[in-house]
């Protein structure tokens, strides 16, 4: 997807390593060592999660200076805040990883590792969005360079980088000679997070958008309101959260949490797309707003109880307007995700205002129509106020109509792939999540399911292929909250990482199995309790509880 | 089972309370008060897991004391170190209770608790055991007194007075007049942890200890070896964890930490009981036992693998005798679980040896009678050293003779109910524990299943109901260590608690859920992440990741 770009990397990179040939390091340099490390695969510790595209590794180590590692620019790198916060992280990261260690005796000296020198290739950018760019390379040889064309390859880059490292029985902090070129083969791979079916703390969701960076993550969609809690709080209307929260002082995101979520992501190049999901998954809506959400009738009265949004009525729309433009004041990123998902047409049908409503348009009796007007109107709404939008699958499975730019997400388990190739047969952009709902869990390994489904493996040209944006893991809330939300997620979210990540061929359960464990028990070793794949053990387990 | 002592205790508790009838609290002290909060029902604030048998509950409510409150002897009580340590535990949990909570405003003022008073009815006793009397009676009036015939009710009642606090709105901590009478319908409730496929650290294991002691479990059946690793340290053996733990530094329980578990558990009256599975379940007792595992043979000769412990060779029984030895000194419980489950006689029919002493002894080709005789010589050997001893039900299901006096564990979840009626037919003691399997996971409210298991409904006479001893809730360690161990256990485990601690009708899902959701956030508030039900909240979140 970014070959053009890479090929010029790889020209850089080759041109700066004029005196190497990657993948053929020397039986000298080997011999001159006289080390006996053997050549490490990807099983070996130091391999890296998600999966490089391009890797080659030299039996020839480097001993990593722990306790005063830097990372320095090249002379003709540009500066940016993004990359200066990330050298602070993975210096303290790095650093970190030495203060648990002892060092027992010491082994036969090997060359030191003081510096990575990094050459940012482009401006600073402010915001991660669909289009950045998250390509690198990198060297590590008797100096070590991490090249990339934008600030966003930086990122990746240096957690690549500190994923090489690696601790011998002894505790020396090694790492091998190796060279890099690696590029998203998605541009979009997203996590949902699901703060209304339990209120999640902040501590839970800054926590895993660190792990999110630790897979090279690089959307949280945050599935931030539903029917049972709106604890997203609005300046424009208080009472959403005043009146929708589980409790109006505790269990809500201030717009200063708002702000805290979306720079702690854009830090780490963790695009932030909030969903505000209508016009069903709404009833908490309904307490803050009254007038919002449709009455439902039985026996020819009004029952108590309500249905969807009320589309027929001008203060609907007055309302989602000033609430979206709020919304687009806060959330950075340019998509918004509409929802659109599980709209029931009962309550609708029970209500005569509805029924005379549709009977004035010309619609009796057709509620995909009335749906389509409201999703028509909220779509406007969206694009006027500055947004591109994502919806779930029934809006086009419902014969709604949407904008050209419209990006459809497939989540229903029943042949998503027929539904992949209906959505891009029709020009639309998707997102993949239907292979992928974590929430779902069973007895066993069910990473290893995750990790096998092809995404592209649907019928479609070449150009409804180049339509799939990516996919999205979803953990819906229902049944986590902050005691268990980290270790359900990960490692399992990460087989979704690596398949988003890394080539399409990179699809062996085998090979990925002792290189996940590694990388669940150095996301333990950093402070993610992530929950073991089968029997076995880390070096250091996780004992916080 | 505890009725003679429960009527002398009601019978004492009439006479100290002769004043009130429970049950029939006046309207007049009612109105008295002029307190408005209404009559507390199992689904209010402060109410208790498991349920007790026997509780009545007045709208009069007393203000504990938080900052202040002190448990004191009754002029006539018994003492014990025991009875101490809980009053630390339990004040210490009072007031962080209070240290939690801010006082909005002060309420209008009701009666102050300040005190338990305790009267312990016998002398001290010094280890948890089958055989404990853990019933209690529990008087929350103008004064509060918890009276119990041995020191293991005081603890429950402990357990049971903290739970009937609850806060208001305002952060007022109240205690509505309440009297219980309350013993355990079964005198095992135990819990299986297993630290061989994943090391538990130890601070887990402490952790879930004390989640057992607020669920009244009572029985930690420590599943401490198997195949994949031998953490136990035999100071008799010391190669058994020096080459057969995952790592013999750090992945081990030294006998210090042996010490430092049963200690933990004695002060909340539970019996830790070890499980040392033989003949099979013992791939990494051969790493440091040269010569105790059969060698499996592939045409004709010995293929390098190992099968279950030798049965024919007299130095299995001289090992075994030694480690036993050590085992009954370090583990104090009068019972030890030896396994014997799932054990294939391949790897013996592959043996020439094996064949040639079976021809000898005239059981050619009789594999189960191979068996017994090796559990017939374990059996012995555990007896010799002063055990009691649990098996598991295969041992029984194969025809092993056993002794009289075995305990037979049911965890074949094919008709558990016809295993009992089969094994009780035959006079054995029992515990079930099939149903109750909780390594297996999926999605939704699965505690609704194991709650509603009744263990007593098998075929069988009233003597053999009488031999069912209780059950145990198995959390196998393939899929759980410490990044997930407590939030998988909890409260799918107090489903279970309940089940084996409360009355048969108390098994209604619906009045139980809301009474579940509250203890699970009395957990987290205590520190334990007890994972959720289904959509909601707590007030106080877990937010320690």
């Amino acid at each position: 997807m970014q070959f053009h770009v890479l090929f010029c990397l790889a020209v850089m990179v080759l041109a700066v390593n004029a005196n190497r040939q990657p993948g053929q390091f020397s039986d000298d340099s080997y011999s001159a060592l006289g080390n006996e490390i053997p050549l490490l695969g990807d099983t070996s510790p130091g391999s890296v999660w998600p999966k490089p595209q391009m890797q080659t590794s030299s039996p020839m180590v480097y001993e990593v200076a722990v306790q005063k590692f830097v990372f320095t620019y090249a002379s003709t790198s540009h500066k940016c805040d993004l990359t200066e916060e990330a050298f602070k992280r993975y210096e303290m990261l790095i650093y970190n990883t030495a203060s648990q260690l002892k060092l027992q005796f010491r082994p036969r000296a090997v060359p030191s590792l003081t510096t990575l020198t990094v050459n940012l290739l482009s401006a600073c950018e402010e915001y991660p969005s669909l289009h950045m760019n998250e390509s690198y390379s990198l060297e590590i040889g008797d100096s070590a360079l991490l090249s990339a064309p934008s600030v966003w390859g930086v990122l990746r880059g240096l957690e690549t980088f500190s994923q090489l490292m690696w601790q011998t029985d002894t505790n020396q902090v090694l790492m091998n000679k190796t060279s890099i070129l690696d590029f998203p083969r998605y541009a979009h791979r997203g996590i949902l997070l699901d703060s209304s079916r339990h209120y999640l703390p902040m501590e839970a969701i800054l926590h895993n958008l660190e792990a999110m960076a630790y897979n090279k993550i690089n959307v949280f969609h945050w599935h931030i309101v539903d029917d049972q809690s709106f604890p997203f709080v609005s300046r424009t209307y208080p009472d959403l959260s005043g009146k929708g929260a589980y409790n109006p002082s505790t269990h809500i995101y201030t717009p200063e949490n708002v702000a805290e979520i979306i720079e702690f992501g854009r830090l780490r190049g963790i695009r932030v797309v909030p969903e505000f999901d209508t016009p069903g998954h709404s009833q908490s809506w309904g307490k803050g707003q009254s007038g919002l959400l449709t009455p439902c009738y039985s026996n020819g009265k009004p029952d108590g109880t309500f249905g969807p949004i009320d589309p027929t009525v001008n203060s609907t729309y007055t309302f989602v307007e000033g609430l979206f433009t709020e919304v687009k004041s806060v959330f950075h990123d340019q998509y918004i995700h509409l929802g659109g998902d599980e709209v029931s047409f009962n309550c609708w049908k029970s209500n005569p205002d509805i029924t005379k409503w549709m009977a004035l348009q010309n619609i009796t009796g057709d509620y995909a129509t009335l749906e389509s007007v409201y999703i028509q109107q909220i779509l406007d709404i969206s694009a006027s106020v500055g947004y591109s939008y994502i919806v779930w699958q029934e809006v086009i499975d419902n014969g709604v109509k949407v904008k050209n730019d419209t990006v459809v997400e497939v989540w229903i388990n029943n042949k998503p792939d027929e539904e992949l190739a209906k959505v891009t047969a029709k020009g639309y952009r998707a997102l993949l999540a239907a292979p992928w709902y974590l929430d779902y869990i069973s007895t066993g390994e069910d990473w290893q399911k995750y990790y096998l489904y092809e995404p592209s493996n649907f019928n479609g040209t070449d150009a409804q292929k180049q339509l799939l944006m990516g996919g999205e893991a979803c953990l819906w809330g229902e049944y986590v909250d902050g005691t268990n939300v980290t270790p359900r997620l990960w490692p399992r979210a990460s087989a979704v990482a690596e398949r988003l990540w890394s080539a399409e061929d990179v699809n062996d359960v085998e090979e990925a199995t002792p290189r996940l464990n590694q990388h669940r028990c150095r996301m333990i070793r950093r402070g993610i309790p992530a929950e073991p794949l089968r029997p076995g053990y880390c070096t250091h387990e996780w004992k916080n509880i």
